[in-house]
């Protein structure tokens, strides 16, 4: 037998990589189509169609010739860096996948498809106790899938692993133990001064005219409508088919105008991310996002570092009260600025502002560590979430609906990625701080509504690399040091010592 | 090793035809997307992700264990009769994809997905030059294909059997043969009359306003709204992801009511089949369509026999009126009954009248049957169209995009489909009068808007056999007799003898 050259290899590794990944972006686009345009009576099969195409997908990664050929090509001296990234990436998914037997994913998957509708029942009847049974089901998957994974010190690690690289229970602790007390000093503080006025934001501000109105932001913030669309979910999220198809959505609350637009700023972030991944990697380690954690620190980063400024809110006010005379007629730019930053103790996370948002995560990830090492049962949530709630917040959620059954993401078996909202968070401190290092044009730019230097050097030192680099290393490299939660944590403080005067 | 039992082997085969039909309806749904919402940029990977689902549909279907699993339920006596109609069509579906190797499929498809942006790029230039080198490749991939599958006469009816087993050229031959002169005489008669007034269908009519009355319509002949949706598409079209998710799409000219409404009408008759389906057949034969004639059998009996009916003008023209006053305060029920059936020679397939359309049709029979045969070159198409247009229809069309680009079938690869368009409506006629003697509610429910007793007899008669009975066998079950042109020529007949005077 001829010996194939490291070209022919590669070319037939991209080839298997291209066509798993026309699996899985198909199985997306059927994702989309269920939260977007799905006709009731069609839920039931789709949920086996996505299920079908998820265990494809991962049999053809973990099939034995699809592992030989990364063997060999793992040898291979004479592949570009990029190339041997992609292999040494692939051969680690490889590895890892192939812990996870094709039966065990389609069992999850259909386990994930009971659940979620069990959620959308348990809410629809506002009792968390319609979900706990199938809730205690995919835990008991969860940890299975743990086992098959393996991990070095607690079962979970290896679940936080599958969001992001090399998070571990322990750094987490850490992490949330150095910020919790701060964080806590700060609110109080807060809480201590006379509250500012956010009364604005809930009047009536028609659907029509709200649905514009977010169109036009995305397309200020460099979102390419040509490579994507919006549409409406009950849950907004992002979704890419590939970076020329990256689909955004919305929601839309008639009387609470603050809904839709910053969860558009925060979607936009995301998709800006998707849209700026190398195309020619597509199907490849390197053509996909670094990590969750990475992902999040865009959304956030757009969201809060741009559409919550003093730059932003000042440069748009004329497009808003464009948009809505009436509503916005009598308002400065200065006080819409102090509204939508306003901190104040809540129920719901996705509502939480900058600061109190972290205590939402920090409950979560004790449930789901608590969870993961069987220390706290299913059925037992409800309990402690109230309890945590009056610790942290001095609240209590008035039922389940606004209380634990508020996410989604339990009942799609994703435990692990709370934290990343949390990281996503200090991430994008920490980046934003870095590109106002570098880039001279960027204040000018954010002063007069021109977001193109800030989305160039993104892409240019972040969004082009790909999965080239995890989260920590591509951290390093672009802002010279670790994660952390410093520039959070002073960038809250500058900001809430303006608005609230202390 | 223990004999299974033919209840775990029809299992197993379920089970394989499900996963099989999961990744056909996902490629369905990356289609319906494609032609409703996919943005521009996302149109070349979308094709690619479609294809790789095609070819990986065929290969799980033509893998051996497939063939082997089949042939031994084969010898199985102890299955009910349904169950072993599935297996018999199984093994004769794969028996016949068998014979195409998948690397073909995979080709074909690709050449599909080049063809048919060649054919949008010709239209957008309006010459057909731009579109026939890329369908002269096609005709000769259709040719292969024909080749593969293997013809007892003539090359194209391998193609045609696709589409409705036991087509042939010789039988297609004799049915248009026997069709053309009467329909020729006919036609000449109503041309010697004086001409019906259809200018109230070219006023103004507001997008919103036609969009809810074609829903309004929907609901009315029974499509089931929560099993299925409506969107805008450039040429309406049904899709099918399992029974309970059917869509139909319509297009909306504001200055050409009939554009949307009787198209509607029409994918509501496709619609209301795939609804029917047995559910429980799911991925199955006989859950599937009996074949593409007697698809638009159901399109035409509702579009014709129902949409374009005097008691259908009649019942539901004061809900017209309720939606469109202005455009329709001044005219009766009679001249709307006349003018919606108005026959014209013109230029464009889809909006041809109940008579010429069938001359489209024998045009583009003879244009097939002359590419696929070799008798006619893709280059030459534009002549022989014209040639053929001025002999039987009297017109010639000014360009290239109303004549010989109009239709999207052939930038498809879809060689055999039209003739089922024409045998379609003659089936059409013969299953009305059918109903019409054995369903005595039936003339009642149609003079008062009651379209249920009419589907009732359709689910029992036919839907609900799914593929058990190809054309032929359906048509004798239900009718008593072949299918054949008799009822059709019959219903022309008196529809223009009551409308033109004659």
């Amino acid at each position: 037998m001829i010996r194939k050259t490291s070209k022919e290899l590669y070319a037939a590794y991209r080839e298997s990589m291209r066509k798993i990944a026309d699996i899985r972006y198909a199985s997306a686009v059927l994702q989309w189509d269920q939260e977007t345009y799905l006709p009731p009576k069609g839920a039931a099969i789709r949920g086996q169609q996505i299920s079908t195409l998820s265990e494809m997908a991962h049999q053809l990664f973990t099939e034995e010739k699809q592992g030989a050929l990364l063997q060999e090509l793992r040898m291979r001296e004479d592949l570009t860096d990029k190339e041997k990234k992609n292999i040494s990436l692939s051969w680690e998914d490889y590895e890892k996948q192939k812990k996870i037997p094709s039966a065990f994913v389609r069992e999850l998957s259909d386990a994930v498809n009971k659940s979620f509708h069990s959620w959308i029942l348990a809410r629809k009847e506002n009792g968390f106790a319609k979900f706990s049974p199938e809730l205690a089901h995919l835990v008991a998957l969860k940890k299975k899938e743990a086992e098959y994974l393996g991990y070095a010190e607690h079962p979970y690690d290896a679940l936080l692993d599958e969001f992001d690289k090399g998070s571990t229970v322990n750094k987490l602790n850490k992490v949330f133990g150095d910020i919790r007390t701060p964080l806590k000093t700060l609110l109080d503080k807060i809480m201590a001064k006379p509250q500012v006025d956010d009364s604005f934001l809930r009047q009536h501000f028609p659907r029509d005219k709200q649905w514009a109105f977010g169109l036009d932001i995305l397309r200020r913030l460099g979102y390419d409508m040509e490579a994507g669309r919006q549409d409406i979910s009950e849950h907004p999220f992002t979704i890419n088919f590939n970076s020329n198809d990256v689909r955004v959505t919305t929601r839309i609350d008639e009387n609470d105008f603050g809904a839709m637009t910053w969860s558009c700023i925060h979607e936009a972030g995301h998709a800006l991310y998707e849209q700026g991944l190398p195309e020619e990697e597509y199907g490849l380690p390197c053509g996909e996002a670094a990590s969750l954690t990475i992902h999040e620190s865009q959304s956030r980063l757009w969201e809060n570092h741009i559409g919550r400024s003093e730059a932003f809110c000042s440069f748009q006010f004329p497009l808003l009260q464009q948009y809505f005379p009436e509503q916005f007629g009598g308002l400065s730019a200065a006080e819409l600025y102090k509204g939508i930053n306003k901190v104040q103790p809540s129920l719901i996370r996705t509502e939480a502002d900058e600061l109190t948002y972290h205590f939402h995560v920090m409950i979560r990830f004790d449930i789901e560590k608590a969870l993961i090492e069987g220390s706290l049962h299913a059925v037992d949530i409800p309990a402690f979430w109230n309890e945590q709630y009056a610790r942290y917040l001095n609240i209590e959620a008035p039922d389940d609906k606004r209380g634990c059954l508020q996410d989604i993401h339990w009942s799609h078996g994703s435990f692990g990625y709370f934290p990343t909202y949390s990281l996503g968070s200090f991430c994008a401190a920490q980046l934003f701080d870095a590109a106002r290092q570098s880039v001279p044009s960027l204040e000018t730019g954010l002063d007069t509504g021109h977001y193109q230097p800030l989305l160039q050097w993104l892409r240019d030192n972040l969004h082009r690399q790909g999965r080239h680099y995890n989260s920590n290393e591509l951290m390093i490299n672009i802002t010279g040091k670790e994660p952390g939660i410093d520039n959070f944590y002073q960038y809250l403080l500058d900001k809430y010592k303006n608005i609230y005067n202390f």
